[in-house]
């Protein structure tokens, strides 16, 4: 990595430039802490949305998480098969279903949640505790910011500096 | 987003949580940005790369962007035909290449980037100026620690705590 410039826009790019490699980082930890859960990187995703949702249809799912609903599908069927979430009838639309935990799937994305608060702590150690606001209202800006870009509306006053 | 939490534990998971849909937004602003240049969000990255490295060959290009080395391949072969970038022999291999852009690739790098930094000084008019250099620290801290924890090395002293 280049050394921190002074220049604040130039930091500004220097840390939007390290979310692509952070992206990957965080994946490929994830996945390593899960080894041996008989849980992926993807059903541990959908078993977190299952948690905070309660019940969830498919397309609350895929709105949620932003993953492709075919893969969220996947995953959802692979947790009803090893007894991590139960399909029930959908409240207003025949043939469809909702979703929620098992017991057992309530127990283990509790428990892979709480392994990962716990490395969190330990990051705490490591840095400022003053910088965990600061970068959680950069991150937040910049999901608005970049947001209204992409939809072509970068100019638009209004919320930016309500992050988040 | 939910209610920032007051738990720093809580406010760092928020954060790393936002690093996911923060990528898709930038990818497509980006893409945004970019209608209309001929150049895509991929070739991009590689005239980036080649601006910064003065000349590169494939291999150091996969290595700098993290990305698929055919997906690179392509780039740099698009690059080629629109005339951003040109091949020279490799200094060492023979049949071997190496890259650099043409005058006008980096002229057209060089708009982009500029169009880009004036993006992110109307961002950082949005923000307290003071958030940018924390929100470096942590980024770079969290490639870090994401990384070592990857690599099944999280608790090595070492380092952390000097980012970036």
């Amino acid at each position: 990595m280049p050394h921190p410039s002074s220049d604040p826009v130039a930091q500004l790019y220097q840390g939007v430039q390290l979310t692509r490699p952070l992206l990957r980082h965080i994946t490929a930890a994830v996945e390593a802490e899960l080894a041996g859960t008989g849980v992926s990187v993807g059903m541990r995703a959908v078993l977190e949305a299952l948690s905070e949702a309660d019940t969830a249809t498919l397309p609350d799912l895929t709105a949620r998480l932003g993953l492709k609903r075919q893969f969220i599908h996947r995953m959802l069927a692979e947790a009803l098969n090893i007894d991590m979430a139960e399909a029930l009838p959908h409240p207003r639309r025949r043939n469809g279903h909702t979703y929620r935990l098992t017991r057992r799937g309530r127990a283990t994305i509790e428990r892979i949640r709480a392994r990962e608060n716990a490395r969190l702590a330990e990051f705490l150690g490591r840095i400022s505790a003053d910088d965990v606001a600061p970068f959680l209202r950069v991150q937040a800006a910049l999901n608005h910011f970049f947001l209204q870009m992409a939809n072509g509306d970068p100019a638009a006053p209004a919320q930016e500096s309500q992050a988040p």
